[in-house]
């Protein structure tokens, strides 16, 4: 099978995400980087891919500009990552789009809903495909557990107990990623529940199949003079009666990304914990917690698929990303040419990114109203 | 120390917890139980008492005659433990108050705030202490992060996330322990919340050293047909602009008694699991997690007061629950003859058991009221 | 049930064991302690008494006036404690056996392979019972693993590695518990390979039913001038051709009581540590592991017998060595008046105390032979 | 920085362990797979190209026809990774480093020490670098580890234990991974011990900077017929007195890949296990132990030059392989061109490889001497 052609805006010397990105794209070979606007700075952009071996006439000073020459070109990319701050995700996805270019977006989709909206928009009229890197949902026990839970095997669901608290803003902080995180005009006006509580609304949705209906918030800003939040608390109410809680922090000390997940339905319950996420707890009403691994026994297809190596070499971070990269290549691919699409195949898309945009909008709107139940529409 | 004498209401055959006070008044060899109304059932009674070693003329047909009885011998008891169901606590605890006799009571306090408010005054009148059993406030490493938060290593506090899950009720279940808790006419109008809740509830205050103001409550009966609750979804507002969570659910499959506080401030987190208590972990922000043991290295005076073996060689729920017959022990020898009170020395008492009573109560007219922040009053 | 009665030699103010004991003793009610030498000095064993409960006139200055005085009161203990150093079991053991009175003994059984002798052969003459308290067979948990063993779940064993690593003597240290433990006279040749090598190995022998046939051991003392061994390796050949490692140590910072044991057969296997002792980790051959708690789903009936409170709950080592007092009262009162015996009692007993000397003794002979293979004999 | 030209021997259609080479060979981006022998079946070797982007004159029919032809180009390979059964080891590696080309080659060295030596002296007569895939080296927190007993915060070292058990050929077993590792013509004269017993072996002599003196061995074939061993026990005498155990087992059931280290010094002691390897425990004697993460607070630079990811998102078995090839790159680069070589470089090599196939050795042979300290060398 041969490359997928991608190129990237966003990423260049400094950032964060974008090389984490490009390792993920790397991991599993289905893409090879080759275009760029890696910078608004045009200069930065250059030094920037001349570090990633992407030629220096792809590496361009802008994104519009990229869109247009890598649309001309007969060997032209695939598709585009975007891992700009939230703010700057809208402008180049429509570009790209218009373009007929595929898209893998950062999340969360945008800083605003009007933003988000646009994207949505964008993605129905050009019929591309538009993957959102909600990475989490990469994890080959996360895809395990949403098997277990259609299967049945915990019964009708009742609680979700999902949180994600950190502790890298617990203090007043200045650095490239503290700054637009922090910044309303960046992030949105969501700080912590746009960072990381979308991460973990979009977890419990993937695993349970479930949407909230209504939601419940408690929202603060612990740090003095942060214009966002820092901490969310949240209950939830799922279609069917199903109940749950939210909790989402920057400034629990002691937790660096202590994403985790407890599902319980009327015949078992399951547990999992981002930071050793090879890992699944899971019981049956009655008999015994059963410790089930990544690829161990007890596996399922779901999780099976989007495994690399055998239980016991843990697999991370890295290849939970590198799973939404091969899942967006055989998207693309199949969009391209019509290779037939891998049975159980995920990828989290516009109508992930348009609930979590949802979800921020309910949790600023209810805490603004002092905890008021607020539907997330 | 000559041990002091202690009468039992209720605990006979086939109960739970009456045993377990038993074992924890034995435990620091500080009480003997030498009478007992074990029964509402007078042969039931005498039967249990044979097995405790009691002296049949001290087994006692109801609690009325025994409260009197005792009062009268000269050597009467000093402190009587009422282990009945909710709503058959504060009847015996009137009497023996007025009688004179010290109280040791079960939580939570009763089944209704009426008759809380009627103990609280017969207490009052009395002059004689009334110590409740909220003894998770006895573990070593609680009563450390107490002093630990009291002393400021934390900073000042944010965040305080408490729950306690277990799974014994996921499905309709009849059994004697079972029963009453599940019948609001004995258990009072909170299930969930007031067998449990209110222990998390009173963990996260005694820690903390906080009180609820206000809360927002969504209340579950799961398992159809359930007069009270078996899910409990609570946001808290403490003193100060301190926020916090509370979930308690007796329908969390995989789940046995995981109580679990985690508490965070501006300079330091803390986190304790009643499951593996003999463990604290604790991180000043921007420095490696501690683990912290009982009577390990970085042990405070407060939690050393009450620990009994050396660290490494567990301590568990029946220690935990033997300090708070101590800190009685320890309150009833002063009241009785000046015996100097130890330094440190802290044991739940009226003040808690209304505190709970309001929090279960507010839980109740929040949940009715779609989750309405109410006050804890 | 009547209480038995119970004296004690040792134990006195400032011991540790000792105290130990007398809480063991009580948890489940059995025992009263009613007499006692607590220290060779008599000032000191009354004073210690007064604290005790114990009345002045049982109060004795040495072990031979008290097992004198008590075998001729009609009232007389049923058994007595012995919980000095390891070179005084001998002398208190032979003396109350010879005055017809049963035994509870701390381990090891002696310091030297002739005073254990000796005391097997009292035992012998005696008829009495003789209960050494290798505490940690008292664990709910190991009971099971035991019955699961015996049950064929492991199918036929294969590997065995248990480990006892501390760290209190990492460094030179001198206090009541260090001193005696690391002076030949009184702890006997081994140092470490005594005090906890010996707990180490009975908690293997006693899961898994077998005991060494050979072993291979390299003793060391880490610090210098420390006339014992401090760390203690052994491989060891069990009969049948199971195989086993050990590790005991004192000197191995950042470890308190980490007693651990972990069996393996051609069907399953099984883990266990003494510091979180609620859970054993199970796993058949194919399948995921499972979590068994103390008393929760998978519970076996020799498991199940010996604990006191719910799942969840966490039962500690003053509970697990309280069953060993349960069970030596249990065998009492069968040899005082025929009480039935309970369907599934243990009680580790001479047998075990010399089976540890051989261990001991192989050991160090093993080690002075550069760690020829060394039979137990 | 241009990417460095890999070819491979092995690890066509079907291998496990060439996938993950080609993987980690990926994450950095340091490398290019341009040619390969993948299958001494030219065809099959044909196919795996074709699936792996390798052009089709550059999927060679043997590795003897790959070397002359990739010499002979001007753009041919820099480096060839090895990743055949270990006795197919030598001849590629000797034909490879004779035609000039750096060698990167799976553990352990070889099947015997002759074809180990053969190895070390074509590496010595080439001039070429040697880099052998004890890839647990590539671990973060066990680079962090080496350089914090390098730095002496353990004092003088004391007694390591190291152990890697796993359970997947507890019963007989026939698949392509399980034929070759227990037949002697292809995995060499140890099986457990060579699989795996060197990567414990190695690990352990990573981190401390030791190597063993000599050592007293048990091995044994548990499962009926199976010609090599799959249950090792290994006492250690490292130099300067350090004593350890090594313990490696193919049939303890209920472990996965469960390799664990822990060090000991007169100061500290660490612990570490590679199934969730982005924790190290850490304890200096009289101090509370502490939990190091990868990344996290107190990280030192050796840990932290290898990370490429935040704390708390966890990073796995191919970041740490990839960390391997990713100072081969640096080495190859060096030796190419001149680039300077990253301070803390280290890539495990032929010394390495020679240390373990003397490992192997000495282990059969106390082994088969009945457990007799037998030297290294």
């Amino acid at each position: 099978m041969s490359r997928l052609k991608l190129g990237m805006v966003g990423g260049g010397q400094g950032a964060f995400i974008g090389g984490v990105h490009r390792i993920a794209a790397r991991i599993d070979d289905r893409w090879e980087l080759v275009a760029g606007a890696f910078s608004s700075d045009p200069d930065r952009s250059r030094a920037s891919a001349a570090e990633m071996n992407v030629a220096p006439d792809r590496a361009y000073g802008s994104f519009a500009e990229m869109a247009e020459a890598e649309a001309a070109r007969p060997d032209g990319i695939d598709a585009v990552a975007i891992v700009t701050p939230n703010h700057m995700h809208g402008p180049p996805a429509v570009a790209f789009l218009k373009a007929g270019i595929h898209v893998i977006c950062d999340k969360p989709l945008a800083a605003t809903l009007d933003q988000a909206q646009e994207i949505a928009e964008a993605v129905a009229a050009s019929g591309r495909q538009f993957i959102l890197t909600h990475n989490y949902t990469g994890y080959p026990l996360i895809r395990q557990a949403r098997q277990m839970v259609a299967a049945g095997e915990l019964g009708e669901l009742r609680v979700v107990q999902v949180e994600y608290p950190q502790d890298w803003l617990a203090e007043e902080t200045s650095n490239k990623q503290a700054d637009w995180r922090t910044d309303p005009a960046r992030s949105g006006a969501g700080g912590c529940v746009g960072d990381i509580g979308t991460h973990a609304y979009n977890l419990a949705s993937f695993v349970t199949g479930l949407r909230a209906d209504r939601l419940a918030a408690d929202l603060d800003a612990f740090v003095p003079g942060r214009p966002v939040d820092d901490n969310v608390h949240v209950m939830l109410r799922f279609a069917g009666g199903v109940k749950g809680m939210l909790w989402a922090s920057q400034v629990a000390v002691g937790n660096e990304n202590a994403l985790r997940l407890r599902v319980y339905g009327t015949k078992g319950g399951l547990e999992w914990a981002q930071e050793n996420p090879n890992v699944l707890r899971f019981t049956r009403f009655g008999e015994p917690s059963q410790i089930l691994t990544r690829g161990g026994a007890g596996s399922t297809p779901a999780g099976a698929r989007v495994t690399r190596i055998p239980p016991g070499h843990p697999e991370g971070y890295l290849e939970g990303f590198a799973t939404i990269y091969a899942e967006a290549a055989a998207l693309v691919a199949h969009a391209r040419d019509g290779t037939p699409l891998p049975e159980g195949l995920h990828a989290p898309g516009i109508e992930d990114g348009l609930d979590g945009m949802r979800f921020i909008a309910a949790c600023i709107a209810s805490s603004q109203a002092d905890g008021a139940w607020t539907p997330l529409n």
